[in-house]
Parts: structure tokens; sequence; C-alpha cells
């Protein structure tokens, strides 16, 4: 049977199809963890082969995997089912910008930062930042609906895609959405496909919508002596008639892992910092800061230094752009998480973390894009210690655990994946997860499109780190 | 049976259950036309007793029709397969403020006004701003996905929705998202839900996102000599680098409708006018017109006044606010159109319906949320002229015909409802429609929650006026 599709891939895509273990093993890992070699990779260029791949996967009831660069950090893009990999990293011949519209239609390989510096050139902003945005995929993107630290003011990426193009799970074309910021017509098929990480239909084009580009940007650092006062400046902030355009946050772990890392001169001894930009027109970004200022003085927190030109302004956002190049030169595995929170449980997170931290007796880095409550606590895990192992799968559950019940989730903007979906039914709740797969089920009622994804497996009940 | 069903909803909600005709008759209209008569009316008050009301009519295969106040402008709360009205205008009793937290919790029948006021006495905003404010609910602002004139910077409903309690089809409670900004835990039920015109499940609360409010607003009004220029000065304005919170525009016939209206002194002779307010740091607002001013001097543009106080800045609004009182006045039929296009399609939709007119020999008035592309092309129809009737048939369809062929939409506010849904599948096409179906049986597969909403009827072809 392998040979028959074998036959009918190679039928559509001549050499782009491989089969061969060590033509495939690379395609069997992401960002997260876990190593799944798939039957097959195909690299299809055309919405035309993702119908026919998806038609020839009908006939033998083979899964689908569709991956772009794979820098997910759930295990979106991992084969667990084997099957199909539909690699986009080859189909980035589309990106067009319409400036008058407002907006840019690219095909799902097109690097992120294309997009970005596209949007640029013509004086508009593509608001979504992912970290990895130099080298991630907007398909990725679209699939995990990717966030970033601009989210806090300007949102994912879901609130930028106008319209998508899909291939259904039966291999039919639909088009959702269109090319205007505003439509109800129907159901809003674009928001639920992106984000449904590859689930429901298999994206082939998205109009994407821009902004006009701010005109300038400040950013402050602020320091914290202690971690709860951090967390409660953050809604201190957002009330204060401001709105940042970022706000990131970053443990003394962090920042000192930053500092053995990259030689930084930064204060080793705060509890956190604060990075927080403002963004517009230029005459405005000082007062602004100011105001911020004064209403963090109000509850004690008086070390606030705005940099003082762009330059020292790139060197504080270097800053938490090295945390995870920091972290992973560890040589350890990074488990990163993506708890995310009302802004006022913050604090109570962090002292969770700590007491946490020191019952496993564990190594937690906490960061994260604090203005919309979306930590990042990341363990290194020496996966050969099968001890460490598991006091790192205990902090996990803890720490889910204590995001649902401060009325958080499980997930800001990393996606559920492999590496989440077993704690989905504490945060929806059986009716919840059901109404989900009642979802999934009418789309894709094979179960072809990305299977072993999002929804808990019978008997998984918590993360498990060594399953292969 | 309908004296069992009577009694079991009794049983339920006591006197809160009405059938009498006479009873019955006010709940079967709403802002669009059409009049159709329910069996029941009942008056839920709890999450409990719509989860009963969904029971009984399960039980006995009887249509759910969810209404709030119904200032529809689509049809959306119409009984047209009668069964039970669920009336939630009487179910006001929550509205609790989170400041710290930037979210506000409301029950569905809670007036969208109440909410804007409740933000605003904590220095925050509730952005959506549906001209119907002061009226309606917030239930059918979500079963809508309602916009306003504040969607150009600031987006509408859906973007302010971070979780929902829903009464699913069964009878089922479940939580949709959260408390978060950022939740990619599986799919996005919140904003699927939004907007889907209580055809998936009946909404029973609303966690509502707030943001810093702006700190001041400053407006001008623009007049042009042609609506081509008028059109184009949209993009125009929106690549200049400023963001307006508001780009409202009204073509000489809207124009001229409020000046018998109300005798404002507006410049009748104006082809139209736009009307643009930008927000944020008082010091800056200035600036930001000045940077529009010259923006709209390179294409022609310089009849350019800005209100000099809050009193005009009042003043100018208020023409934008009558508009619709201006058009009701005439004492006919409203026929409020909603298409929502590409930026830089709008000065040929303006086009196209200067021509409709002239062939039609109709009075079209053309008012909208211009920097979304977002036009209300709205027509006063003698209800007992059928011929002109007719003509008033023959002219939707050609303006929604030429939107979709402009890469717009059918709607970009109000809703399908019944108005639209004889023109899905040109928009969307057969497998569109079909995949959006799947979703409806898959959840609702008895089609008890307000049938005959979106999805287009068999022989419907075209938008019928007359069909009561």
């Amino acid at each position: 049977m392998k040979e028959d599709i074998r036959n009918k891939l190679q039928n559509v895509l001549e050499d782009r199809v491989f089969h061969k273990t060590e033509d495939c093993i690379s395609y069997g890992y992401d960002g997260s963890f876990g190593q799944h070699i798939p039957d097959f990779v195909v690299q299809v260029q055309s919405t035309e082969e993702v119908q026919s791949v998806v038609r020839i996967a009908n006939e033998f009831n083979m899964p689908i995997t569709p991956r772009g660069a794979s820098t997910s950090l759930s295990g979106g893009p991992l084969p667990v089912e084997k099957g199909i990999i539909m690699d986009f990293s080859q189909w980035d011949h589309y990106l067009e910008i319409f400036p008058e519209d407002l907006l840019i239609k690219a095909s799902p390989g097109v690097i992120t930062g294309d997009i970005h510096k596209l949007a640029d050139e013509h004086n508009l902003m593509y608001a979504p930042d992912p970290s990895s945005s130099s080298i991630c995929t907007i398909g990725g993107n679209l699939a995990e609906n990717a966030g970033g630290p601009r989210g806090v003011k300007y949102g994912v990426t879901k609130d930028y895609v106008l319209g998508l193009e899909v291939v259904t799970a039966q291999g039919e074309v639909i088009q959702t959405g269109g090319n205007t910021v505003k439509n109800v017509t129907g159901y809003d098929l674009t928001k639920l496909i992106v984000g449904s990480e590859g689930t429901l239909g298999v994206i082939t084009e998205a109009t994407l919508r821009l902004i006009p580009k701010p005109l300038a940007t400040k950013t402050a650092m602020i320091l914290f002596d202690d971690l709860y006062t951090a967390g409660k400046s953050i809604s201190t902030i957002l009330t204060s008639g401001v709105r940042p355009s970022k706000m990131e946050i970053l443990d003394n772990n962090a920042l000192n892992r930053v500092e053995d890392y990259a030689k930084l001169d930064l204060p080793r001894e705060a509890s956190a910092i604060l990075l927080v930009e403002v963004d517009g027109d230029p005459t405005i970004l000082d007062k602004e800061l100011q105001t911020i200022k004064e209403a963090l003085l109000q509850i004690g927190v008086d070390k606030v230094d705005i940099a003082e030109n762009k330059e020292d302004e790139d060197k504080l956002w270097q800053v938490r752009k090295l945390v995870s190049p920091a972290i992973v030169e560890s040589g350890y595995t990074k488990i990163s998480e993506d708890v995310t929170l009302p802004l006022s449980k913050i604090p109570d997170m962090f002292k969770k973390i700590d007491e946490i931290k020191q019952k496993h007796d564990l190594n937690i880095v906490v960061f994260g894009h604090a203005g919309d409550g979306n930590l990042h606590p990341t363990l290194n895990t020496n996966m050969r210690d099968q001890n460490e192992v598991e006091r790192v799968e205990d902090a996990v559950e803890e720490i889910f655990s204590y995001a649902v019940q401060l009325g958080g989730t499980l997930s800001g903007e990393h996606g559920i994946g492999t590496m989440k979906r077993a704690f989905m039914t504490k945060e929806l709740g059986e009716s919840g997860v059901q109404f989900q797969k009642a979802i999934k089920t009418a789309l894709d009622p094979n179960n072809l499109l990305n299977p072993g994804k999002i929804f808990p497996i019978a008997g998984e009940e918590r993360l498990v780190l060594r399953n292969e």
C-alpha cells in the first residue's frame, strides 16, 4: 500500500516526495520535543497540489500534518500518528501588498519577517511579532495564532487576518472572510481556523490587515525589589491612561541568565525588570512615560530608567531577545510554558512559581508578555535524569492547575498541540471539550488533519516528557 | 400539545410566559421589517431558566429565538418559524467591573450604554459603540457582532469579548474563552459564537475587555466637491501615519436630509462630507489633524474645518447621529444596507450607487463608517407601491452583487438574518455555505436555535420585501 500512495503522490509532486527514513527524520521534530518520523514528506507549492494530496490521503485514510518552519513550542507540526508531512517551507512565491487597501496577501510559506519588511516599506505595520519572526512562516503563525510582545496594544495574529483560502478535509477549496475589516457574513470561519493548529483545514493563502506604522517608540526599564510589586505594577500602568505598545517582564533568574550569556551590565540584584515601550507621535512619548512613572511612584516604585536614544532602546530590547538563547545555552531540554492570567493575578502566579521552584528543587526562569498576562515559566530539564524529569512534570501540572484556578488559561500564544492536550478537560470541562470535538468531527470526520493534537488522549492525564 | 408546552414553561417561569396573540404580537418585529408572531414569549432571568427552556424546546421540537431590545436591522430576532421567543430584556441584573483586570462581566440583557458608563467611571473604555447603544442590549450586540463608528481604530464587538457562558442546543452550559486577552486553548468558540446570530448557542454571560480611555478627542469636517475624491481621501488619510478613531461619511443626500430635519446650517451644496475624529493625548491631536490636512491637500482637497472646542465637536457628531432619525421621518419603510468594501473600492461603489439610483429612479441615501469600508446605502420604500418595491429589490441585488465583485462583503455589522440570506451563496460559494452548515448541523442537529437565519432558503434567490 505504501508504494501505491508513493506513486500517487509522485504523480502530482514528482521529485518533491520523500519517503526514506533519512529524508523524513528531520521533519519529525519542532521547537518543543519528541521525535516522530512521518511516512512521507511532500513539498507542496500550490493550492491544487494541496487538494491532490488531501484527496490521496483520504483515499488511503492517511493523516496529514502541515508544517512550516517548525518553530512551534507545543508540538503543532509533529506527525504523532505518522502519515504525510505537508511541508510549506518551499512555497513562498506569493507576497503582495495592496497599500491603498491596507492589506497584504501571502502564501503560507512566507517568512513572517518578510511581511514586516514589506509593510514597513510602505509606512505600514503588520502588528503580530512572534519572537521567532525572522525564521517562522506565516502559515505556522496562522495555525497557532501566534502572539508576541506587541499583543498588549495590538493583539495577536488572529486580529490581523481578514480572510483565508482553505483546503477542507475533503479536498475542497473555500474562501473565508475577505478583504474587509468588518465582515459578519455568516460564521467567522477565519477566526475559527486561525489557531486551530491545522486540524480543521489546510490554509493555502491569507489576507492580512495592515495598520499605519507608529511614528516612533520610546522605552523605559523599571527595576523592582520584589516580584509581587512587579506584578502589581502591570495593572497600575495599564490603568494610568497610557496604552503601552510592549510590556515585557524578566525575573531575577532570567535577568541573570542573560547577563551571564551576554554581559550587558544588567542590574543582577533586581527581583525583576519590566521593559515598557510606548509608541506614536514622538512629541508625546516622553510625557506618556512620565505619566507611567508618576503612577508607579504611587505604589512605591521609583527605579524607572528611560532610554535616552535609539541605541539605548535597542540595547534594552536586546535583553528580552536574549532570554531564550541564554536558556538554550545550557544544553538541556527547554520546556517553555505559556500560562496566561487575568492581570491582577500575575503577582499570585509569581509567588506560586517561587513556591513550586523550592518545593521541587528546580530552576524555573520566568519572563513574558506581562501586559497581556502571558507568562513563560521556562524549565531546563536534563532528560537523562528520570527523577528530575518527574519533578518537572509535577511542576508543570501545578503551574497549569493554579493558572486555571486563578481564572487564567493553559496557553496564551503557543497552542495546545501535544504539550497541553492532557489538561484541556481541566480548563474547558467535559461539555466544553465535547463542543469543540463536535466541530472537529463535523469538518474532518475521518480525523485526517493533524490528528493527536488539541484533544485529550484517553488515559493521558498529565504532560509526559519521556514517552518516545 | 401547545397546552403541554405552556404548562412546562409555566412550571419554570411562572408568570413570565406569554401565549396570547395580543401579548406575543409585539415580539414579532425588529428594526428591519416583517412580522412573525411567536407561539410563546418567555422572559428568562437566569442561566438555569435558559437551560430549562432549551430542554423543553427539545422535548417538543420547538424553535427558540433569543431576543434583546430588537434594534436588529437584519431580522436576527424575528421568530420566522414561530416557536418560543426567549426575551432577555428583563434579565439585566448582573453588571460588574474588574478595573485591575480591565474587564467587565455582564448578563445578556444589560444595555450597551450602561457598559460604556461603567467603564467610563473607571477611566476605561468599552470600545464597540453601535449607534443604538443607548437602547440596545449587549446580548444582541454579541449575537450580531455589532460595530459602530469607532471600528476603524478599535474594531468591533468580537474584538472585546474575552469569554462567554453559553447554553448549547442540548441545554448544557459551556464556558468559552476566559478572562485573558491571549487564549489559544483549543478552538476559538468565543469568536465563533459572537456573530452567529443565536444559531449555535444561547449566550448567558459575557466577559468583556476594556482598554484605557483616550484622554481627549478632536474632530474635523472635510467637504468634497465630488464623491469620487471623497472615496479616495479615505485611503489617503489612513496611510498618512495617523490612526483616526472615527471616519464617517455622509453623501449630499444624507446631508440634506439632516439639514431638512434639524436645521444645523450644513453646507447643502457639498457632494459629501467626511467627519474625522482623532483621539489620544490632547497635546498631539491638532498636529495629527494637521498631518491629515496636508495629506489631503496633495489630492486637491482643501476644505477642512477643525472643531474649535468640545461644543463644536458635539455639533458635528450630531450630524451623523441624526441621519437615521431624519430618514425614518419620511414615514416610509427604511431598508438599511450594510455593504463593506476594500478601502480603495469605495469610490467605485459610490459611482455605482449613483448609477443604480438613476436607473431605478430611487432615492438612496449613502452614509457609513468610511474608515473601515462599511457603507450604509439606505432606501426609503413605500411598501404599498408594488412597482417601487420591485425596483428597490432590484437595486439591493445590484448593490450586493457589485460589492461581492469588488472583493467586498454583504454585511459589515448588521448581520445576515433574513435580509441577506438569499445572497450568501453568491459570496461564499456552495462549498463555503456547506462548510458553515456542517458546523450548524453538528452543534444544533435539530435546528432549534433561531432557524431561518443566515442560511439560504431553497428557492429564495433574492431579497423579497413583500412576503408576509
